[in-house]
């Protein structure tokens, strides 16, 4: 069986990029097809409503996005095609505010633009293969992470993991999932956080494991105080959207909860991510965008509704987690002990 | 609008006990009908599946249930009806294992039915009308602890809770939802924690709120960290299934993150319950039966699933927070600032 990924390209003279719908996995694995004439606006609003999720894989679908609106243009001039493409940044740069992946795939592909001018065709081809050298690149990081995560666990680890940082959130293999993946043989069994209210954990994380056949068990997030309270947690293990210059660690809705509890518990927390998610224009945490998303993500699931009409809910879609609480930060660089301002600066020089 | 409640009883020769069926809530105001026939064991299955639950609740439905038993044996003499009547006792203890109101309904019960050999029709009378005596205490008592736990509060105050410790969860008025209901002019603002999996926050305490018109917010138990990181939590109120002597909190499934989480930001943790939910039998909380429910109330809710099929799943419907992390035990007979085994044996002894 190939290993599960969130997006596939087909280049050439009709691209198509596919992108599995996360929405309603794992009830229904469905492909859904974004031509040339979808645009970056397609893709845009595909990042926007979650089709496809996590902060590696939006930045990919992203730079896809682009090659796609290139695509649409080919047939232009290089001037004319250039002007298409620089007004379709900030479309996909509008879709999610958090995740700084996004900005960074939308910034390598800005100069790329600025740089192309020969012809519309060019700048297609030029996009194209950008697009599908960060597609490789974060596989292969994710690959990197996995090893060198991996090594820090204890043998026989029981992992707790939050969200899906998986195959599904990035270009494939996964963040935290990679390190799962690649520790395997050490790793005895792994919680998996529901991660409400869009329940990456219970659909995505547990959909991912279950293909893997790594031993897990679904909790509600509200119980992984309970099982660190009884020392069956060794590590907590999780992605991050962003994080900051000075290692505030920006992640899903939970993950800061779960740093506490964590340290209360003198259980380690992991986080994994390229150095594309390291923003060093952000100083520190606080000054990180957290998204509000609609309420109605929170009164229920899917079409249905559980609270009373009319009820007021809240729903940021991230937390910050000091850096205090990050035990290492693992890049594909290396990994970073107690993160803090110097030891990003010094990983992000290297 | 007469206050919410969890059970109505009408008495006589055709005694019915009435429980809305808390499942369906809010999406739809039922009242289940249990007549005389069905007994003792109608009433366990309706604490079972959660037709009624909350600690003092299904404490004074069991005592209600031993009435209905009662009144179907009530034609037979004295020493055929009681032992019909002790028979049903271990049926009614087996429906919930954790909440320690059951047991001290049934306890109290039984004295009575030991006490009370004249007839059958005796039996009846006399433990409807001990029924009704606990019903009466029980909302007396939330009165009480209302007025007590709200003079704890600060003006303005921002109160997080978890589950449901409303009038539905006890005989009217509420525990944890006791205070908020007395404090409400100090109040400024409940955080509702919507209390994965069986959402009693989500469901009945948003339902209760929102009939009060106090000014609330629901969010995912993950948020709760994040909004004591914000500073906008000033005190978390929650109710309790068993308190064990020494001041050890069993609640349901998330009260332990919270009150871990609490210390940390410095946030008081006050736990609401009638004396009849502490148990002096149970030396400390590692000794409290901690009930295990389906894996399916975690894999989806109601008829919908959402995990891949075989996905397991663990689910603890309650944890146990140690005394040092509760700041004070708001009783119906007084406070007990930082609860121990000394102040709480002083406590019951007052």
């Amino acid at each position: 069986m190939p290993e599960t990924s969130a997006l596939r390209w087909t280049g050439g003279d009709t691209p198509v990029l596919e992108l599995i719908d996360q929405r309603i996995l794992p009830r229904r694995v469905h492909w859904r097809r974004y031509p040339a004439r979808a645009g970056a606006a397609g893709v845009a609003e595909a990042i926007r409503s979650m089709v496809v999720r996590g902060a590696p894989a939006i930045g990919i679908a992203a730079a896809y996005g682009l090659a796609l609106e290139a695509a649409r243009h080919r047939r232009l001039g290089a001037a004319a095609a250039r002007a298409r493409l620089l007004a379709a940044l900030p479309v996909l740069a509008a879709s999610r505010p958090t995740a700084v992946n996004l900005f960074w795939a939308i910034d390598r592909m800005r100069a790329l633009i600025e740089a192309e001018p020969h012809s519309g065709a060019a700048l297609y081809q030029a996009t194209a293969r950008e697009a599908c050298r960060m597609h490789a690149e974060d596989v292969a990081a994710n690959r990197a992470m996995g090893r060198l995560g991996a090594a820090l666990l204890p043998d026989g680890a029981r992992v707790l993991t939050h969200c899906n940082a998986g195959a599904l959130a990035t270009a494939g293999h996964g963040t935290a999932l990679g390190v799962i993946r690649a520790g395997r043989r050490r790793i005895s069994h792994v919680w998996v956080d529901e991660t409400r209210p869009f329940l990456q954990g219970a659909r995505l994380t547990a959909w991912e494991l279950m293909q893997e056949r790594i031993p897990c068990t679904l909790i509600t997030d509200s119980m992984a105080a309970h099982f660190m309270q009884r020392g069956e947690v060794d590590a907590v293990v999780v992605g991050t959207d962003r994080v900051a210059a000075n290692g505030d660690v920006a992640n899903k809705i939970g993950t800061y909860g779960l740093g506490v509890l964590a340290r209360a518990h003198r259980i380690p927390l992991y986080v994994v991510c390229p150095v594309s998610t390291i923003d060093m224009a952000t100083r520190r945490g606080a000054d990180i965008t957290i998204e509000e998303r609609p309420a109605r993500e929170v009164t229920g699931f899917g079409g249905l509704q559980w609270s009373p009409p009319g009820m007021r809910a809240a729903h940021p879609a991230f937390d910050v987690t000091p850096a205090a609480l990050v035990s290492a930060l693992i890049t594909e660089r290396g990994v970073v002990i107690r993160p803090n301002r110097a030891r990003i600066k010094a990983l992000m020089a290297s």
